[in-house]
């Protein structure tokens, strides 16, 4: 794609037929991309000129604080055919983004079907499998033959954006089955559904963790992946472009907590100067005054530094190592229990491994510093320094590989056993330890 | 799903008949799940009780290195079989792993057609969308009548796992058009494939990064994107089950190296400790003499330390809070770059920003640290204190949000800017920082 910026400028000038035709042709996600830049009011001026169907295309891939603003613009009997059209999903998402007060003027502008539609998905609690699902797919039913089921499907399609596989539910509307739309065209026109269905599906409940059905549709290579409510009945589907976009957005936010900055509605260059503030300042104070343990450690030890000076020059290099190593097994732990690689009874086996790993590292780090050691403090100081080290290392990643357990046993997100947190709990212990024995050899030699 | 230890005990006690009907029923990735930790041996027996066509469904879900050890094991004429029922890319993979003797004998055991198909996939650079693309997918040329495409279809259906859409091509092969298996059924039967296809496709080039492919296939939200070659040809086509693994993959990837991991092949469960060693290895050791610059600081500054030991107390906090403002911003703009939510463009515009957010969050933790400053160390101490953390937490975040970008105008990989580097970078800078102020200050008074 050319440059968003002189598309977009050629577009503003170009005569009506020459922007609706350039709107009808790109793909919805690139032209939502080229106008997400306007004022809503000129957004709209280009939007009015295609049809609804790519109305709502375009709109359903605008940046959510844009929907509303041209909400608030576009008239009211317009947007709501506009709203009409537009996929199940994204449409809850809108209204649960507006007040309360837009929502019944919006509300009341629908017709039953969509105003009905849109109460049973905006129900649904935020991070769920039913806060992401569709209500736009095909329905069969098992005493259907062949013909009669691609008649139906025939009738329903232009209300339907996919209709790859059929879901087969039984009266009380209970899942029993699934069919792919290339089976029905392979099989005799006077088959029963019921008979050539296949009876084995994966399904979700409507209330479990967004996530984990993403994971689900991901582990199963699935386009969607039905979900069902307490009593089996069919009550959506999630697709395979949404569970992609949920996977990222888990990913993004697991980031974003190993870094101590917490969840993100928006993309960070959308976010505010006082939102990413109020992100970013909670661990930081907390931070500080876990450091303060440390401060106190080398205030406790101050006799022992009085009297060797030179110890303090191997002081960052220490502590920063405990912490490099717990920061790498934190983020070993914290992505693999995310991606399911590692559950929780593998601990005791992970943390044996990683005794081993960090026994090596711990080695290698102070046979690279004990040369150092031996020239700026003679051997004594070396010795205590190459000590350290191993301890340090061994100590550091023990504490990294164990804290997103222990967050997981408490039912607390992993990831905030994030690389600054494991940082500060090997500092506290690395002063500690680094004196300790600094005081041990020393003072008796 | 039950225990899996317990469900691969029953299995392997279960007679054979109950053994075969339980394969034929799971999903393949459960029981690719179940019999993972089997030896080859022991796995064989069960999996050649079921059919060709689910033995290489669950053979595709193993592990590459059991896939592996397999193929020594399984009889060579049934495994030629196996392999030539497996998905293409899957068989590419797998041909892949194998040193060039055993890709010879394979090679030999198969018919012409897989063998040609596997040396044109297998020939595709790691990480290219060549890579993850199959070649099992439905062609169809303009001057077909719905009719005869559908019944073109139907013949071809066994092959081709996914029919979902089929990919129009000229006579040179190459990618004009596609059509979806629903618009076929909705379509007059005498209507040409030519003038009812979509004549705008999205394909990317085989020699394309295949992480860029797998984002534009979540871009545009579709089930597959096909892949051409120079000349427009088409040669194959990524599906949505690929591309997912690979974001998935990338993000651990990413991950991994914001704690300074190095890539690793496969997932950390599997991983050998000698692996974890060496991708662990380098940054620590070269970590270690980043932070001697530390040390000398500190050396360096021996007298201004040795007349206020006050001031060490305070080391590890303000050190330490550079270090965390650091890797809050750079987690922020390496996973921003990644996502392509922020571009090189946007250097200048998020540095300013930054720049805001970093003073307000110096001056809250300025804040909160001068009370104990006035405690431990009275006022002069104190104000060095406050004043160092805005110093620290300014220079600390700007580094943090600038190296990821520097990192990515180098053509490096911007998640290696990660966490411990930044605070190393941060570490040095807030030493020499600390004991500037505290030299000017403390001495001046």
């Amino acid at each position: 794609m050319e440059d968003v910026t002189s598309v977009r400028f050629e577009l503003q000038q170009a005569d009506a037929e020459t922007a609706r035709q350039f709107l009808e042709r790109e793909h919805p996600a690139d032209a939502a991309g080229i106008l997400a830049d306007l004022e809503a009011a000129e957004l709209w001026e280009l939007l009015r000129l295609v049809d609804i169907d790519r109305q709502a295309d375009i709109f359903g891939y605008l940046p959510g604080a844009l929907q509303l603003s041209l909400s608030h613009i576009i008239p009211r009997s317009e947007f709501a055919a506009l709203v009409t059209e537009m996929d199940s999903d994204e449409r809850a998402d809108l209204f649960n983004r507006m007040d309360e007060a837009e929502q019944q003027v919006l509300l009341r502008a629908l017709a039953r079907a969509e105003r009905e539609d849109i109460r049973r998905l905006a129900s649904h609690a935020e991070s769920t499998a039913g806060s992401i699902m569709t209500t736009d797919y095909a329905v069969l039913t098992p005493e259907l033959t062949v013909n009669a089921a691609i008649e139906r499907l025939r009738r329903a399609a232009p209300e339907i954006e996919t209709m790859n596989r059929a879901w087969v539910v039984d009266a009380d509307r209970r899942l029993i089955g699934s069919i792919r739309l290339q089976q029905l065209i392979l099989a005799a026109a006077n088959a029963r559904i019921g008979d050539i269905m296949q009876e084995r599906t994966y399904a979700v409940h409507v209330g479990d963790d967004q996530e984990a059905a993403a994971q689900q549709l991901a582990r199963y290579d699935v386009v969607a992946l039905p979900v069902v409510d307490d009593e089996g009945r069919l009550v959506g589907i999630i697709t395979h472009d949404d569970a992609m976009d949920v996977l990222t957005q888990e990913a993004t936010e697991d980031f974003h907590k190993s870094g101590t900055v917490g969840a993100l509605p928006v993309n960070v260059r959308e976010a505010t100067i006082p939102l990413l503030y109020r992100k970013r300042v909670g661990w930081l104070v907390l931070l500080v005054f876990a450091n303060i343990f440390s401060g106190a450690g080398i205030a406790y030890f101050e006799e022992t530094i009085a009297a060797h000076m030179a110890l303090l020059f191997f002081l960052p290099l220490l502590i920063a190592s405990a912490g490099n190593a717990g920061a790498q097994a934190s983020t070993l732990m914290v992505r693999a229990l995310a991606t399911g690689d590692v559950v929780m009874k593998d601990w005791g086996h992970m943390l044996g491994r990683e005794a081993l790993v960090a026994a090596a590292l711990g080695l290698t780090m102070a046979l690279a510093v004990s040369g150092i050691g031996v020239l700026r403090g003679g051997p004594d100081i070396a010795t205590v320094v190459a000590l350290t080290m191993v301890a340090v290392v061994l100590t550091g990643s023990l504490v990294g590989m164990s804290l997103p357990f222990l967050f997981s046993r408490l039912d607390m997100d992993p990831a905030t056993a994030s690389g600054p947190l494991v940082t500060s709990v090997a500092d506290i212990a690395g002063v500690i330890i680094y004196f300790s024995i600094a005081t041990a050899i020393l003072f008796n030699v």
